[in-house]
């Protein structure tokens, strides 16, 4: 899964600078915005200890103003009290009129470090260059000023033809740690020339988000600063969508944030593999979700996944302690389509030394079936490494 | 914290040996038994996916005969179906038997890898060698003989003065990996020759495991084996105790599973430090355990502890996305004492620095109080080290 190259979107403009949050002239702030006004939706963080910028972005007045966002690294402006407010203020205000817009134009996001007071003074000193270099391909430059622990960028478009003509999707993101179910812990910002009205852009983006960010699980954390939002400024010059332009659209923007999803669990700290857990045949939906983030988050699967051993002891002792209703006569599970246990029993070795060679994979599946009723959910998660241990024990210190 | 030397309790006998199910003759099957009738008390993983001598002993009709415990490990005898059961009840029929008992006299563990059939010929063959080698000092033998990745045994003994002489208890324990609260993934033994009616027995078996194994977390998964048991025998020979010397027997009980207890998440695969969480000023109790649970859990906060970084972030971050209810600006949080955050804002770098050497030690108390009611609960954690993951990518292949 390699990003795309480039990040064009008709009547959108994106910068990267380095204003001096992180060291050595790192780039650390990302302006992305359009030059007509925007059909828009945000989602936050679910964490009750929410950002600045997360709490001042719930707190604005009409979210129908919003037209892009700046978002700054090396610094969550989390746990900053009501000076971390002052500063989102601060930074919101003076791009909005860097720029010549009304307050309130710009979402405004943080991610980096917790508990450090934000210095808006060198967001503001760097405003002016920033925006003077505004362009086209610079949202692709804005995709790396957010990135923190990622090691590689995320991006991705999507061309939809409609009648009529062609809409264009693109999007940035940032995540590696902190990664969890419900608006895993990451930063995401699609842009789309598409004409969509509110409703129907708030119904496609909320379609889109659950299976791609709230289905991706690095650790279980989830960070204080989580934020995705869609921009849809209709520069592609046509009428609303509708119907089966619509649909299409939103499949657009479900591959395109799913995506951007799968880039950042691939990325998820130290990670080597990504498995996508499903679980079927639970007694509901919901506790087969239950099921799923068990296995997902269980540190003795994800080790035994980056050790390549089709452990499914582990992973029916996860779904076991979930709390969910298990009959374990009737578990049936698979690694990489190789079924290793039927009716609760082991199949025998040589399923799994088939299975073997097909779990160093970079990427399969595992799937637990319970035998018990209709409730289906599945997760992509990362495993756990030595890495995870290096990159995490020694971030800050 | 070193485990005693022995455990020699009045009327007990035990032995450990080696019966071939793990290999290179390594120790494997135990036995502990008492010449008297018993009181006793077991209380079993709560875990959906169950290993068969699990649910062969909350079958067990009457509880009331039980006299001791034999136990391999190695081998779970989880996930084998109506097989596991029959090896079960082998087990017990040829030890009770061996042993000039009941049939049912016997509590029986299991402990290992999960989803392999257990040969319990290899038990009844060392059956024999087994009983003739049972001694007051063999004990300890059977406690090394319940060990799988364990770094060291845990045992530990107490003696109570009471009205009219002494009594004496002692515990055996196994347990490194897949511990979490409720029934901490573990076997732990207790005897004594105190003469104890059951409802008392009981009342104080509860109220010690709560505390102790109910409060430990390495990995926050959950056996299918787990099992604690008290076995009461009396033989001390003095009338059951009451009043004042019910309650220092139920002191020393608690002190001698809280030990026990913090040998296991001391030997927490890879650990190289405890923490006891502490959050206070909760909504609930309820609460409290919830948040104290997100924060023994998180891996973001068990790498900074293995990092000894005075991380408050990712505590905090942790307590946020527990769901429990938070007021960001009344959070308080010491590392070891040394207040690093008041009223959800971070003191300076100072405190953080006075934190650091005291956070480098093998434990040390992590207490977050949120300000907003009177629930409080604890919890000890062991941190995630790169040990860790060696252990758990390779236990099995």
């Amino acid at each position: 899964m390699k990003p795309a190259g480039t990040v064009a979107i008709p009547g959108f403009r994106g910068s990267g600078t380095a204003c001096g949050i992180k060291k050595a002239g790192k780039a650390d702030l990302a302006l992305v915005v359009s030059d007509l006004p925007c059909v828009s939706d945000v989602v936050f963080t679910r964490n009750r200890v929410a950002a600045a910028p997360v709490a001042w972005g719930k707190g604005l007045r009409s979210r129908a103003a919003l037209r892009g966002v700046i978002a700054n690294s090396g610094n969550a402006n989390a746990c900053t009290g009501k000076e971390g407010l002052s500063a989102v203020r601060r930074t919101s205000d003076a791009a909005c009129a860097a720029l010549g817009l009304p307050a309130g134009s710009l979402l405004v996001s943080s991610t980096g470090v917790i508990g450090v007071p934000l210095p808006a003074e060198k967001i503001e000193a760097a405003l002016p260059g920033l925006v003077a270099s505004l362009s086209a391909r610079g949202i692709a430059r804005a995709g790396d000023a957010i990135l923190t622990t990622d090691a590689y960028p995320k991006r991705g478009v999507r061309r939809v033809g409609v009648r009529g003509g062609t809409v264009t999707l693109g999007g940035i993101a940032k995540g590696a740690g902190m990664i969890a179910p419900n608006m895993g812990t990451m930063l995401a910002y699609a842009f789309t020339d598409a004409p969509v009205r509110p409703a129907d852009l708030r119904r496609a983006f909320r379609e889109a988000v659950d299976p791609s960010f709230n289905r991706i699980v690095v650790d279980g954390d989830t960070s204080t600063n989580d934020t995705a939002a869609l921009f849809a400024n209709g520069a592609c010059g046509l009428p609303p969508l509708e119907g089966r332009d619509l649909a299409a659209f939103s499949e657009a923007l479900q591959s395109l944030l799913l995506d951007l999803a799968l880039l950042i669990v691939r990325d998820g700290e130290g990670a080597s593999r990504v498995v996508r857990i499903a679980v079927t045949g639970a007694a509901s939906g919901a506790e087969a979700e239950t099921a799923a983030r068990a296995v997902a988050t269980s540190p003795l699967v994800k080790t035994a996944v980056f050790g390549a051993d089709p452990n499914w002891g582990r992973v029916v002792a996860a779904v076991g302690r979930s709390g969910v209703r298990v009959d374990p006569d009737r578990i049936e599970l698979s690694f990489a389509g190789e079924t290793v246990l039927r009716r609760g029993l082991r199949i025998d070795r040589a399923a799994e030394r088939r299975a073997a060679p097909k779990i160093r994979k970079e990427t399969y599946a595992i799937d637990v079936d319970l035998g018990l009723g209709k409730g289906s959910h599945y997760l992509y998660f990362s495993d756990l490494t030595h890495d995870y241990i290096r990159i995490n024990a020694g971030y800050r210190t």
